[in-house]
């Protein structure tokens, strides 16, 4: 029992913009911290390296490691891209193996999972969805990405979720933007995410007036993207967090949009007055991405000991 | 070992249009059956629980029943409304109390879910997705309704799912037709399902011409069903039953449909020539919903013997 509490694990938060590394414990304290520009694949994973290669000294061996990382991933342990990039927009990134270096020079047990499925699960164990099993977590950011627990599970069936890339119907005053997303255009990435607020309007949100057609805009696709989410895979929750969520002033709207998408049909108390506590910010605020790869760390190092994760 | 290999159970599909009561054991043989309509709740759920009493003598105590409801229903044990019918469209089901019947008149323990989470169970048990966890189980029909498997198991969450409901993009063809969900007009259900179909073109599938429109227009909402699936939920296959697919022409261009709305994006193995496997018509046919009552009768009576399930 003694052992068992004074393990400590690693922690990657592999975004597309910045990767975040720490060492932490199992209660969910952060002990050391480093954070650096994601740029090529190769300097970006030495740097990640040398976080936990030079931290040896003072932590001794780490019970495990766990990476959440932006994607598309491979997740499929029977593969042999294990661990690795797949195809992604992001020059250099894909087939990038994230996992290798990390086995080769560090040779401890690792966890691994999209980020958003990481900050699903931190917010279930730590954050703002403590009580329940069934959430979604979606990050409105650069890009838009969604992570869900099933019955507390991370979801990963075929590949995982990459809930940025559907099509919601068009606003009625978008009809002339033809969006952003390299793959698809307009699907709610290439219309909701942050490159596609500027590429409308001309600035981010913190710049645009209160009464900007923007807003409205942004809350209607982000509504649509709720509604969809209850009606496909009915989480008790939603965790909108992400950059563009900072505009805190988002929530209400999209929380309206919500309800007026599902049209009175799903009977349940969020939608009759309760959508306030349906529709959350991140409990762990923009915590929740390294927490979610130290929950992955342990789970990794103990997987029995969390039976539902 | 022998009691448990020759114990019996009670199904019912408690279906919009139709009732199905069987008696079955654990291997999914059916020993009988009996099929009735769907009209006021009172006669129709005197006729489910006249059928489990008239057979009493012939087969003994069953070990349990399992229903696989239409919904939207309450599958909340905690609830008061536990085993009724929530607000419906329907005429005069809203409120019915399917279960308690069964309860107070046969007195053994019972299995409850909707119609198409039972019927993705039963695939998954016993047909076209036997070796996979994570599936997903759609009927189009009179209505559009999904189930969905994540790890094994059915997902429920805040409810159940109501994939039915979700608002596709319209087809460049049908700008023109309302939808006739009384709901939200033109959600999938509203524009897709067999009403809609009669209601757009006047005639139900099997007697439109092979070059009407609607054939196109069926097939792109279907696809763009699915391809929000693959996006939200991830499953490994995607079985699609119900009347309007007995037109089974319709997989092949619901497939392509597929695959064009993901746009590249989704690297595995289905969306690059896979897909014939991956979008599938139900092994057990119209058995699927009677045979996923049976499971979860037999679910219901050994929780622990399953304990994926």
């Amino acid at each position: 029992m003694n052992e068992a509490t004074t393990r400590l694990y690693g922690a990657v938060e592999a975004g597309g913009t910045k990767f975040v590394c720490a060492i932490g414990d199992q209660e969910g304290r952060i002990l050391a911290e480093a954070r650096f520009p994601t740029t090529d694949p190769v300097t970006t994973l030495h740097n990640m390296v040398d976080f936990f290669r030079a931290r040896r000294g003072e932590f001794g061996e780490l019970a495990a490691i766990g990476v959440g990382s932006f994607g598309p991933i491979e997740l499929d342990r029977g593969s042999d891209q294990y661990g690795s990039v797949l195809r992604t927009p992001k020059p250099g990134w894909t087939g990038a193996d994230i996992l290798g270096p990390l086995l080769c020079e560090i040779g401890v047990p690792l966890g691994f999972d999209t980020d958003v499925n990481a900050a699903a699960l931190a917010e279930h164990r730590w954050g703002a969805a403590r009580e329940l099993d069934d959430l979604v977590y979606v990050t409105i950011g650069t890009g838009i990405g969604g992570g869900a627990l099933v019955g507390g599970r991370p979801v990963r069936g075929l590949m995982h979720p990459e809930m940025g890339h559907i099509f919601p119907r068009r606003h009625a005053l978008d009809g002339g933007f033809a969006g952003v997303c390299p793959f698809h255009g307009d699907c709610l990435e290439g219309l909701a995410a942050g490159p596609a607020i500027i590429a409308r309007s001309g600035a981010p949100l913190d710049r645009l007036d209160p009464d900007h057609p923007q807003w409205a805009i942004e809350a209607d696709y982000l509504g649509q993207l709720c509604a969809n989410l209850v009606l496909m895979l009915s989480p008790q929750r939603i965790v909108l967090g992400g950059g563009v969520m900072n505009q805190s002033q988002l929530y209400a709207p999209i929380r309206e949009r919500l309800v007026a998408w599902l049209g009175g049909y799903i009977d349940r108390a969020p939608f009759a007055g309760g959508v306030d506590a349906y529709v959350v910010a991140p409990g762990l605020g923009g915590r929740a991405g390294v927490m979610g790869a130290l929950a992955l760390a342990i789970d990794a190092a103990a997987p029995r000991a969390s039976p539902r994760t």
